[in-house]
């Protein structure tokens, strides 16, 4: 039987409900193409999309937009140079590009929560999924060697972290992607009583300042900033594992971008 | 003569003019106060007060707010067990404490800018100061030597690149704090033809991906993230020479605080 586009994206919508509001949409291509191969990526970098075109796939699935913006219109409005090549590019190449963001953050638990819990292997240890957030109840481990793992884990060179390196921590609060803001981390602390919070991106002058204000106040507590892609790639990898056993007959590929930034 | 708080505060709105909305006000201690020692931060830490306190300094002014939001309505709303120890431990020890953000970023050229660019000793090779951003022509140098420049000038052990370390860089746009979104940074790029942009913070997947999608499409692009304190604390070191002229009778000091984050 023909898979099409479409019923890619019903399959990936049913588990939610047809949003009203969302950027979770079909950027290009054309819903009745049957789908040769699935890629799927945190972010659609002409990179990735021509590493699916390699691949024979014709269905990119992203977490986060094309142009440089959460908003499509937004984008369009600030439309420039190297929007309008990359533009160009995807529509000569024919392929078809779904976003896939509102959607796997409403799946329950968080799809891309889900991930990087996944690739921690801390799945035996989760506490309670909220909506945005996870609390985890992990065997007690300092700080450096929580670190230590995530690194390895994650296959990411470093992170960020406040607060004492030696703090013993059990109780973790997780919130991947751009969740860090004190509204979201600071009752992870105070409610949750989270020994630790890591996050992919945040305010810099939010819950790191709660944090180092609490640390010096003596009320031990720490912090560990992985970067948005870092702390949502791990999603995006659990969603092709999803998509193989979900349509077993198309091959179905993750792609890691290269990290983002470089330290110098 | 006397010199009272609000009399510090009138001269520093003085070049502005009185803004209806702003979050610039006196968040404690008396306006009639005799002023005894000042001292400026980015960030009014409990450290930093205490400091102030130590050099008998009863008025603090700083960039950012005391309870690690923008708003003090939001910061009230979320009042947690760190934010009323510290409110507690300031009450006590009765020291005044004024926000300066909104003013200061509205001077013309504005402060903050103006003091992050006296701090690298790139007065000379202004070119226009616009109200968000000012644009730079340094003589041409290789992006690391830049970096290695910024480093050292600014005394930060990091900085976040994406670019060719070997791009010679000139043409410079130049946004302190939380300045970075796409809106800001890529017409900088795109109108102002910028070579390298240098930000404080911001979104993760806006300029730095257009950065990354330009240079792998064969336009030559830089940016560079310092971090939020970084980037605004000499406007803060600029703001309390400003104060010794204008007040030569008061001490005025300016406390940097310690790098909000560590590596790992």
């Amino acid at each position: 039987m023909k898979t099409t586009v479409q019923m890619i994206i019903d399959a990936l919508i049913e588990p939610v409900g047809r949003l009203e509001q969302t950027v979770d949409t079909l950027k290009f291509g054309d819903p009745s193409t049957e789908v040769t191969g699935i890629v799927t990526s945190f972010m659609p970098t002409w990179h990735v999309i021509e590493q699916a075109l390699e691949r024979k796939a014709n269905l990119v699935i992203a977490h986060e937009g094309l142009f440089f913006s959460h908003h499509d219109d937004e984008a369009e409005g600030r439309a420039n140079m190297i929007h309008q090549a990359k533009k160009r590019c995807i529509e000569e190449s024919k392929i078809a590009i779904f976003r896939f963001h509102d959607y796997w953050h409403r799946y329950k638990p968080d799809g891309i929560t889900e991930g990087l819990i996944r690739e921690l292997a801390w799945e035996p240890y989760v506490s309670v999924h909220q909506p945005s957030a996870s609390l985890l109840n992990i065997p007690s481990l300092p700080l450096k060697d929580i670190a230590e793992h995530v690194k390895q884990r994650l296959g990411i060179p470093y992170v960020r972290i406040i607060g004492d390196l030696d703090m013993i921590c059990s109780r973790i609060g997780m919130l991947a992607g751009y969740r860090g803001s004190g509204s979201l981390a600071i009752p992870l602390f105070e409610r949750e009583h989270a020994d630790l919070v890591i996050y992919g991106e945040g305010q810099e002058w939010e819950t790191p300042e709660y944090v180092r204000e609490a640390v010096r106040q003596g009320n031990p507590r720490a912090l560990m900033v992985l970067g948005h892609a870092e702390s949502e790639e791990p999603g995006m990898k659990a969603l092709a594992i999803r998509l193989r056993t979900k349509f077993p007959d198309i091959p179905v590929h993750y792609i890691k971008e290269d990290p983002l930034f470089q330290l110098f």
